[in-house]
């Protein structure tokens, strides 16, 4: 197979598909939605069949049990993806939302009107669940979409885009609305990221090092997520209680996602009161500790390197920092975090009003733990990914990240004076 | 002068500056903008002495009439700068506006902040007082702002830079808010769109080449305004007086402008009763006619070539196609149109309706001139382009477009559960 015509081709379909999917009516799209859901629920044996394949080479590959899990379509992944669909279908309809309509001084009206981005390719790793959850977040947007998923779920993935292509049948959509690339050369991803013409823009979902990749070779927008190095900062004005209870949430919650706090920055004033008991608490939930020089002296923690601060660590391990003020917090952050998330505990209203203010990452929080930037804990009712980008969406990215805005005028055959 | 390492240094500052803009009140920047706007008045002889230094120069160059004139800044087009600057001061100002707040089931309230980008980059071609808008655009919206304008206007721009800089101080914000790129070198442009570190989008403003090339070398995102060539539909439902107007202020109200209608499409059912009286009003205005087989056999016209549907004319030269009916006319928007702006010309509200939402392109339009689509025109209160992409803003874009928005979450030692 020649990748390259083969990736024009998809392209070429995507955008013709996408072109029909302006027309869709809302009911068509969900009708589409809770079909996938049905097929997926009574196709669940020629699924798990077509999964063990991949769990076989997986397993003779050597991977490791956590991969595995990740890669297994198990009864409860099953139910779960069901379950996705038909919350997206019954979530708003993004798409022909008219706002802002208004008179102008010459007489026209001008407002904006939602529609979707166009052409939408994902490129992610094992999860074979994620191509069921994008597909449906880009049908509902009106996007036609490309998946790309790893090799390791091959015969999952392809068993899955038989379900999707029953489903959008159902609903008299066309099948290319959702095309799941059927190599797995990786050549095909860097046609993907390359094809202005029929892919307006990539969603990679995964680690690090895919992330970067993809950002560098691609010659469309990328909405991206690198890494969470999220601050929680302890100002002078802490409520103890709440303060303990968000630094142990943030840090103990879940340890491997992006929204977890990576290092602790405390006011001088409270770090005697608070630190020890925190480092009791975390002590007990086995959280290896690394602080500055202050809090080394205050509790048992091994000293913090230069690195500690520009750490993702994705593990029980936690950088503590003594700081000044919330100056010191800010500049600290301005310096080391990666843009994610950051929170402030603080009973202060005009510290809050600046931490608010000045704090330049996609969720900037007051007494809360970070472990809420999330788009169904905002309410956005899926998620797609969190951007750590300031262009275009930034934070959770829900349905509405999948759209953009064009004008509408309507006149009644006005000309320009 | 190393450029690189000269174009770091400004990088670095401006990130700075980005920062400190963050912490400006908005009585501030509009202090500085209205401070900027005396300078440039008072300070109008010696601008003068140095634009008469740059028209000297392109004159020994041989530059025509037309540059020449867009170089110089007359009386007039001080006056205008000045007062454009009054406009931007007087516009509400975007940053820090938070909306959609809303309580969470968890208990916490989540809303959407509007920030600034960050640092904006501005590329741009011979018109000077491109200096004083972009940059009153990119203060007044939080942003820093690097300007790199043409070497034809080196020496105005530079004055014209001492002046931005004394506003700036007057209103105790960071020089470093505004720079001026102080080197003509043509490398200097190559570095400033790739420093995704310190630059978080670029604008370039010129020809269709140097959006091009700019695009290719980019490293950030781009604010991008290719070519518009926009179209006209005239439904078989329209109104013949009406759709007269139109598609004659569309086409020659100004012709180098990229909303000016380059295309005409007609319903077959209306050619023959239109096209005639249309052929004859753009006789008189002295307009080339290019046209399909059907449109010949009517009018006197040039057989259109292949090309000219895929032509931004910038002349008084339009391009003529019959079509069956609507479908028709969007099966060639959507093969030929840049996606700049559309317009129908129908009184059928269902046709209406189904143009609205299936014309992919930034502005569509019922019953008014594509000569509309323009951020005065649309309320935006000033103009840093128009962008034909799909990503972030889209259409004219004013200061809403050159920010972002974060989440902000409030809570009350609020934990994940």
């Amino acid at each position: 197979m020649n990748i390259e015509h083969y990736m024009n081709q998809l392209g070429q379909a995507a955008r013709v598909a996408s072109r029909a999917l302006l027309r869709a009516q809302s009911a068509q799209k969900n009708r589409a939605l809770l079909e996938i859901a049905n097929q997926i629920e009574t196709q669940a044996a020629e699924l798990q069949a077509e999964n063990a394949k991949d769990l076989q080479v997986g397993v003779d590959k050597g991977m490791d049990a956590a991969m595995l899990d990740r890669l297994t379509l198990s009864d409860k992944a099953i139910a779960t993806m069901a379950e996705g669909l038909r919350q997206i279908a019954a979530l708003p309809d993004p798409i022909g939302q008219i706002s802002e309509m208004a008179y102008r001084p010459s007489g026209i009206q001008v407002g904006k009107m939602r529609v979707p981005l166009g052409v939408v390719g994902i490129i992610y790793e094992s999860r074979p669940n994620v191509t069921v959850d994008a597909a449906a977040l880009c049908l509902k947007s009106g996007n036609a979409a490309i998946l790309r998923g790893g090799s390791e779920a091959a015969h999952s993935n392809q068993a899955l885009a038989k379900c999707i292509a029953a489903g959008l049948q159902a609903a008299d959509l066309p099948a290319q609305a959702v095309q799941v690339v059927a190599t797995t050369d990786r050549a095909a991803v860097g046609h993907l990221i390359a094809m202005p013409r029929y892919v307006d823009v990539i969603i990679p979902r995964g680690g690090k090092g895919l992330i970067e990749r993809i950002s560098q070779g691609a010659k469309v927008p990328v909405i991206k997520h690198l890494d969470g190095i999220c601050h929680v900062y302890i100002d002078q004005d802490a409520d103890r209680t709440k303060a303990i209870a968000v630094a142990l949430n943030a840090k103990t919650h879940r340890y491997g996602v992006c929204n977890a706090m990576e290092t602790l920055l405390i006011a001088e004033s409270r770090a005697a009161e608070i630190l020890p008991q925190l480092a009791l608490l975390y002590a007990e939930k086995g959280v290896e500790l690394r602080g500055c020089a202050q809090t080394c002296a205050l509790i048992d923690a091994l000293p913090a390197q230069e690195n500690d601060w520009a750490t993702e660590y994705l593990a029980p391990i936690l950088s503590i920092r003594v700081v000044s003020d919330v100056d010191q917090a800010m500049a600290h952050i301005a310096q080391y975090s990666s843009g994610h998330t950051e929170a402030i505990i603080t009973e202060n209203l005009s510290t809050a009003r600046r931490f608010l203010t000045e704090v330049d990452s996609s969720s900037v929080m007051v007494n809360a733990s970070t472990r809420f930037a999330d788009g169904f804990e905002y309410g956005l009712g899926a998620e797609i990914g969190i951007s750590t980008d300031k262009f275009h969406a930034r934070g959770p990215v829900g349905l509405e990240g999948l759209t953009s805005q064009k004008y509408i005028v309507l006149g009644d055959g006005h000309i320009r004076q």
